[in-house]
């Protein structure tokens, strides 16, 4: 098993112990997407496919624009982890609302850890230091999008949450972090880990919100 | 005639006899489109664009996560497809009604076809089994995802019909065939267009569905 | 300063007089996109988002087509313009209705000569005329599309506007100038601009539409 967990990390270039959490984090973004399809009266299959746009969807976007094959392609693992939260939904669908706030935990993680390969990825190829800051949001934050697109909503990270500002918040602790102080990039990743899951925790707690953009309410434009 | 199929059959890598059936699978799709644009009013250029998008929406989406240029953007054949399938509609809008099994029949057995494309390309590649399979039902099945989306409305596949499960049947026996059997390309690609076939003629004459995804219902948690 | 914008265009392998159209182009269309975020009750991160999906989702869509990377990864003036629209929409919100002919013709600019970067590039890149057209169109109109689908409305160019028709108005007389002519890029530039500026002007201003498409109404089909 750990052979296994080693060498997957050693084909991701990341440290094993990020594996898991990668795998965590994945669940945790299926789950998601795959609670909200059943809200909608989906069938498996179509919770599924949500909850595989929401867990691989952010990194596929990602990847699509840096001009590699979609990490997920090559790997079968994050279908597995998908099926296995399907299964995770099927049997504790009544009393998933009690595990919520383990859950946000692991959705959180997620997070960071999906915003840190992001950045290092778009780092590693030569990309500018903004650039890895916006294909970490995006991995992180892209995901969601797509889900709320697939089920027909108005994405909510546009409207509620601190969730692709936290990702960015994290972002600028990296890239400052390796650029100004040299830090090595595992100490970096648990540090801006650290910002991002610290951002979002406060702001579900003291319920931060951006201000409501107040436009001119008229429709009469095109462009 | 024939010597213009027989190139594009070439360039395609497919048997000529294919090239007839992807036409016809093309325009199938292109007027499942253009009918549900005609639903909502839009004029004949929106209706055109999603047609096209269900027709070649989901072999782009493919081409993209492999890495190659979308197919169509070489040959001309596919957007003039559409356009014919557009005039078909204007035409023949009052009494499409009555050419609806034909049309069903048509857009089967495209189905069939484009699974099978999806599937040989990948393995072509070098991608693994699992890829393939996937790549087959994101071919047959992710034009009409898009077309839902423009549209704005739930896409269907996810709530009501056996399309992308059709496809994933059709890849396993594929795959299997391919590398339990050793079967040739051609019979092969015939053998799992069957298989295909029969699970959606199946499905709708005798309602299958798969169960629909019974979750808590709450919308209180986010990711 | 004009060393600087003469880098870009040297980088961009455009005009340097085109440099400042498109930066006003990309801001007109960045403040349609907020400005319907903002009817939509969006927070600033979420409208932002739109604002750049509208302003740079077309010339997206077009380089992962052609296979290259998006034209903004690796340029931050992209951001930046859609940043200063956010400023500029948050300052004169309630007083924008009064900018409204000079966005109007801001937007019809930046259409313009998107259609034509987006023809040059595929152009350069050695493909089908007929593709070139399909890429200016896509450069052009596509934003808006994204921009509809992220606020979860029917496209609007799908159902009334002459906007995408004006693209290929544009690109027709681009590629018929450029082969049949011989006709040196900048002056071809200029000229299929003017075509595109013309046919959107006198579309509004004579509410040319195109015919809505009358189709059977019925649902019952499916591809």
């Amino acid at each position: 098993m750990f052979d296994f967990l080693q060498q997957i990390a050693a084909a991701l270039r990341i440290p094993a112990s990020f594996v898991i959490i990668e795998f965590i984090g994945t669940m945790a973004f299926a789950v998601s997407g795959i609670r909200l399809a059943s809200s909608k009266r989906f069938d498996w299959f179509g919770a599924l496919i949500v909850g595989m746009a929401t867990a691989v969807g952010g990194g596929t976007i990602r990847d699509l624009m840096l001009g590699v094959s979609p990490f997920w392609l090559t790997n079968k693992i994050y279908i597995i982890c998908c099926i296995v939260s399907l299964l995770w939904v099927v049997i504790f669908g009544k009393v998933l609302i009690h595990q919520k706030n383990t859950w946000f935990i692991f959705d959180t993680v997620g997070l960071a850890l999906f915003n840190v390969i992001g950045i290092e990825k778009t780092l590693q190829m030569g990309f500018p230091l903004w650039t890895a800051i916006t294909m970490g949001c995006i991995t992180g934050a892209a995901g969601g999008v797509i889900r709320d697109i697939l089920i027909n909503e108005v994405p909510l990270i546009f409207r509620k949450e601190i969730y692709a500002m936290a990702c960015i918040a994290g972002g600028v602790v990296y890239v400052t972090c390796y650029k100004a102080f040299g830090m090595s990039a595992e100490l970096n990743a648990l540090f801006s880990s650290m910002v991002v899951i610290a951002v979002r925790v406060l702001a579900v707690k003291y319920q931060w919100h951006l201000p409501v953009l107040k436009g001119d309410e008229s429709k009469d434009e095109e462009g």
